[in-house]
């Protein structure tokens, strides 16, 4: 699988920092071997901690099926960790001379052919390929954290680097699920960290001067414009904001605050101990006692709910992450064939959609049906009800519904529908569907009666002949299992006496 | 409602570009009544359109109770515009003679207790305020496109701004399932236009020296910090970004490139012809023939749906989105207090959504136990079951349903629910909802079994005493009525004999 989608076999990790950490965590849950070198002794400890955070993430991030993780090795010098790679990442301190050595240490024992990335916030890799052998074959891979989730990688050549190692490592990129952004200019920054220094230099102003606090300053980013700015950046969002007559409009509106003192560009804060430690001291009150690993998983718990909520949209790193889905999926469907589904295996299976919770926390009652009704719809398909068949003016309606409810799902579970089809005739489909939770507990059971009906004059009528048959055999297979306990059931309470 | 929730009962607008009627939505539809003045001939189709969007937003972010929207007045002048108003808000273009201009001219026609707002992203209301003869009363209130969605608006006081203006105005805002910031010093650009400029700097001057085109920018933000400072803000971000070490880590790791030319900082480029011109046609590019309003519904799906998942986190603008459906729960319960209904008038109106309807031209099966499910809610909250109830730990959850489908239900078809209670007693409530359509035929029935449960410990107890009281006051009036034909029937069919 892992050659089959680009990615390589073995890759080599210098440096298990958070950003290390997130690469071997995401190039593991892709099946990849990684080898690991980090001087730091709890190195080992930590990179499982965010394993384990990326595993909870990726579980719930996607349905699409995820292939057996790669094996992790940890190693105790960089020429020892790049051996039998096809691929290496430096992830070290943001100094120049250190990077420098550790690239030049690992270019001198693998092979000319193996890209070498960098995942430099902003150093320029003209400089960090200054003393390689083989600089042709190094690049900046620039990853945002946490690396196992946020889909942008920024790829900056030297001027020594081929096109082809660019190439290369863009496919990797992409077969992580990843989506490589080409700098075409080598700047120091890169392009996505001038933008966040940017608002960075400035935050700590604000902070500096006792504007705002830490927290105001992350309120006024994330009630505001960072909405925004996760569907569609900046330059979108303004010309939405320009009205009818766009962008144009918009800069014409707002040019002229440029030339205003709204912001204080032209200076950096000195990070003075008093100012460190007033930072310090407000960002321990936010976070409230909150521990970095369980802090880690609620930011974790945001993203993916972000990510799944834009992929509803198929608007920017959700339209990422379904491409990335449909990839996974197609790896599979190969695997699978043909495979026939039997009464034992679920006909349908869907996540509670975050829209769907209503005031009471779980899911609202009218989403188990619209779930049994996706079921239905499912075996409806196995039946041969396809689109040429509604075309042809006949389908199924369902006339009545019992529905139980026995558990409560929340958002994200995962659930599962398995159909019983309790009886069949020329007009009519009675159909039991059991619903079960993650863990298999019986969420819901529904049950349904269905009338095929001529569309055409609206009006119940026999369904087509080889339709007709696969819903008697499966009635007929079906009959050997037990009657639903719940089948046949009625809602009954003694009404009070007459006021 | 409008009062009991702390809005005004009528609020005067004074401009109807982007800023102005993005209000103007967010207050008609929280049942207030605007008042609006803007010179654009065009303005009323204009707040018309932004008025739509923001309807169909508004249906999918929740499904907490929406009042009756409020009437929209379009006037020919600011004096006319504040009328009987109790909250005025400026919204004209950024130009600081302009507003002050009208902010006089509403000063000398409306009661002096009445707050008057601005807009303004960044100007100064010490200055703003100078003309007035009750300055007292005037404060900024900046909100954030789209106004109808995003819970930000910062408070920003002038030197001679009151304490009182800054409590009503916040307490409005809030009423409008807002969040205010309260900017605790008074600085051009606040706080969040000081952040959005600098990035937005930056960006001009990455398309200016050809570093990046707008799309690329836009990608190097949502793909990837964009995502994190939607859930999250930048402070905390990196202070998990610190891993164990947290903030200090951070700061010690970054804080050196705080020294690199890492931003354009020093300098702000020129909106020449040239660059002027080669943003819109990359802006035009990017929007790939998608005209305003259509990419505003774009903009709106991904914010409704990234606050919707950010609900789930219970972070953020998701925080203030669940306030805000508890409040709207409340304000409902108390708007229809005692007025009790009786049995022949529908407890529920509905219309059929086009997102509704099925590959069978229809509503989909689970959209009628939507509106029955919202009949049941509003029988709740007649029977007391209201905020503070469902706080207190307590709420009723379905067990059962027994939907039956008799009619079909097609966009834009209204529908009533009549509700009629069966029986209860102290854990069980049973109940009778009829939906009929726009000419009275019967569509469906729901016979439904609910549960009073301790949301605390997740197991049925009995309901509070007055609820209790209710709910029987209201089975004992309906038990005069006959038992509909439909109750405590079951579906049943012969199974086939076994395989």
């Amino acid at each position: 699988m892992a050659e089959a989608a680009g990615l390589p076999r073995t890759v080599g990790l210098l440096g298990a920092g958070v950003i290390g950490a997130g690469w071997a965590a995401r190039f593991l849950l892709h099946g990849v071997d990684v080898r690991l070198f980090d001087p730091d002794p709890e190195a080992e400890r930590k990179v499982g901690e965010v394993l384990d955070n990326a595993r909870r993430a990726l579980r719930r991030l996607t349905l699409a099926p995820i292939p057996a993780e790669g094996g992790l090795t940890l190693v105790s010098s960089p020429e020892e960790t790049v051996a039998g790679c096809d691929f290496v990442i430096e992830s070290a301190p943001e100094r120049e001379q250190l990077k420098r050595e550790l690239l030049s240490a690992v270019d001198g024992v693998v092979g000319p052919d193996v890209v070498i990335a960098s995942s430099t916030s902003g150093l320029l890799p003209s400089r960090l390929q200054q003393d390689m052998r083989h600089p042709e074959r190094m690049l900046v891979g620039h990853p945002f954290n946490p690396v196992y989730l946020l889909p942008l990688v920024e790829v900056c050549a030297g001027q020594r680097t081929s096109p082809e190692a660019v190439e290369r490592a863009a496919a990797v990129y992409s077969a992580l699920g990843m989506s490589p952004l080409i700098v075409r200019k080598e700047i120091d920054g890169f392009i996505a960290d001038r933008l966040l220094e940017a608002l960075w230099r400035e935050a700590l102003w604000l902070v500096n001067d006792d504007v705002a606090t830490v927290s105001e300053v992350d309120d006024a980013v994330r009630l505001g414009a960072g909405l925004r700015w996760a569907a569609m950046g900046t330059f979108q969002s303004y010309r939405i904001a320009g009205g009818e007559d766009g962008m144009r409009h918009f800069l014409a509106q707002f040019g002229p605050a440029l030339e205003w003192p709204w912001t204080k560009l032209t200076d950096v804060p000195e990070l003075t101990d008093e100012l460190l430690d007033r930072i310090v001291a407000q960002s321990d009150e936010q976070a409230d006692g909150m521990g970095v690993r369980e802090m880690e998983r609620l930011r974790d718990d945001c993203l993916v709910a972000v990510l799944q909520a834009l992929r509803t949209q198929g608007v920017g790193a959700g339209a990422v992450l379904a491409r990335h889905e449909r990839a996974l999926l197609g790896g599979v469907a190969k695997r699978d064939g043909g495979a026939e589904d039997d009464e034992g295996r679920p006909l349908h299976r869907a996540r509670v959609q975050p829209e769907w919770v209503d005031y009471n926390g779980h899911a609202h009652e009218s989403r188990y049906l619209q779930v049994f009704g996706d079921a239905t719809d499912g075996l409806l398909r196995r039946l041969g009800v396809d689109a040429a068949y509604l075309d042809g003016g006949h389908s199924f309606f369902t006339v009545e519904t019992h529905l139980s409810h026995l558990g409560e799902a929340s958002a994200g579970d995962d659930l599962a529908v398995t159909t019983q089809v309790l009886a069949a005739d020329e007009k009519r489909l009675h159909v039991f569907h059991r619903m079960t939770g993650g863990d298999g507990e019986v969420l819901a059971t529904a049950e349904q009666m269905l009338l095929h009906v001529d569309t055409g004059v609206g009006r119940a009528a026999p369904a087509d002949g080889e339709v007709l048959a696969r819903a008697r055999g499966l009635a007929a297979r079906h009959a050997t299992l037990p009657l639903p306990h719940r089948a046949g059931r009625s809602i009954g309470m003694a009404r009070p006496a007459s006021a």
